[in-house]
């Protein structure tokens, strides 16, 4: 594997231009999301960004790299050629994803929105918190973002079951099951959290199948979007089989304005926040390719399996 | 020590009435805080409750037992007679407040009153959420509650500096000062957290001159109300010496509606709920210092030094 031009676009172009300095033996082109032209992707030998820019062509590609966790915006709906590598960003989103999931489900045990409410009534109405021991979560997903999250609940008392298509047990999880095995579980869940990556076989697993058989869950996304299937969601609210939902991701994101789940009082809405990269993550997490590159040894640590999905 | 009769009034009297079937070798009166007699003191050997009832008085006593962790109610302006003991209840206090902290923090951290507003006038802002590691902590107080809050938070990466009088070393906090090396390190701090008992030393130990140290820090009073001036604290907000408090204690309470921290819009008000007695802790707590008692091995765990107050 030969690479010398490498094409950067996207959100981080900019922040990334120091990297032309720390690896002066290849060509770098920094261009903004919708500026790149035929001409940059005749010219490059990887492409670096969160997603295919407009335009975007294999063409002589023997490389590319999500500056984020998530590849389905590479994956999906894309012939993938074998003999192009893809690697993602590795990071400390099991940290930053963890601490999302713990604020807002402390939040929720701690009842903050009601103590605003009386704060704003002027009303003195004690009512003992909840406490994170004895939670159950049922954890969607047991890689490094789903870990991070389970070794930040478990330490507190909390029972977290990490559910994964093998369902082999994964070390920061209470237990682990597979998907059939959740099924079974998820009466007993108080919290459903997904952290699955997006690909054929999660597209629209959360369906009305799958929240019929919760309890009053609380439901977090923050997988992608497309794992959820709106209307089932906006339905088990309303059948009471969850209790409220805490979104960070959506299908299409912006969130559209005329989506009914900005306005629904048991929806919780955040702009896809829960695992920013941040520049220095993004520019460590491809010098470090770079030198996994320069060794050869493949199949290297960030490299994305494109016939699984992730 | 020879406890026959035992009174027991206040919050929980009415849930501790399991007591007498657990300890049938005592007798018990299980008054409501309002309706204790001359009578009911000439009495009792021992009393059980959150302060001392209206009336309240020595008489026979040779025990009083506090249902909270804190005792100021009975010992501030009262002369304590040397021979009566005073013991209070030690339960998940500092694992309540540690929890109470974090989510506060995290909350903070992440934003949500905004991403609320956002989603109100659905806007669609990412910003990238504060994370815990790299925070700088000065918590006042370094007892079992101190240190509850200190590892919940040095788990996560948070510089915790326990501050008490001794500033002796204390584990679970990554440093500890006396009150005095304070005032050295308070302009790093993010965030102050009080959790001292109110004695006549930390009586509006939160003045002017401590605000003075702070540069923008966080403040939260999980301790007592009184120990904070609260003029002093609406000034540090003003000159931003102060960035938001989180008030769970006051010094009267509840808090009178014409007070003017309801309505600060830095100032999140909470009704004295970071550690509510549950009635399980309130009966193990009592049965613990029976069977202490029974042992006559002085000076028990729960016993408080009427001198130094807590």
């Amino acid at each position: 594997m030969n690479i010398q031009h490498i094409l950067i676009s996207g959100r981080l172009q900019e922040e990334l231009k120091g990297l032309a300095e720390r690896r002066k033996d290849k060509h770098f082109r920094f261009v903004p999301e919708n500026e790149t032209s035929e001409q940059d992707y005749a010219w490059a030998d990887a492409f670096v960004g969160f997603k295919p820019t407009e335009g975007f062509s294999f063409a002589r590609l023997q490389w590319v790299h999500a500056t984020g966790a998530g590849v389905d915006a590479f994956l999906l709906g894309r012939e993938w050629p074998n003999d192009v590598l893809l690697t993602r960003t590795t990071g400390a989103f099991g940290a930053k994803i963890g601490e999302y999931c713990l604020g807002h489900i402390l939040s929720d045990l701690q009842r903050h929105s009601a103590l605003v409410s009386d704060q704003a009534s002027k009303r003195w109405a004690p009512a003992a918190a909840g406490m994170l021991q004895g939670q159950t979560v049922i954890l969607f997903g047991t890689g490094t973002v789903g870990r991070g999250v389970a070794e930040r609940l478990a330490a507190f008392g909390v029972r977290v079951i990490g559910i994964s298509l093998s369902g082999r047990r994964v070390p920061g999880f209470t237990e682990t099951g597979s998907l059939d095995s959740a099924v079974m579980l998820l009466p007993e869940a108080h919290w459903v959290i997904n952290t699955l990556p997006l690909t054929d076989a999660t597209y629209k697993l959360f369906d009305e199948k799958m929240f019929r058989h919760m309890k009053g869950a609380g439901f977090i996304n923050v997988g992608r979007g497309a794992s959820v299937d709106t209307r089932a969601l906006l339905q088990a609210l309303e059948r009471q089989q969850l209790r409220c939902a805490i979104l960070d991701v959506f299908e299409e994101e912006p969130l559209p304005k005329d989506s009914p789940l900005w306005e629904h009082p048991g929806i919780r809405i955040t702009p896809h926040i829960s695992a920013v990269t941040s520049p220095e993550e993004a520019e460590e997490s491809l010098l470090r390719v770079f030198e996994h590159i320069d060794k050869g040894s493949f199949p290297l640590p960030q490299q994305v399996d494109t016939q699984r999905g992730y």
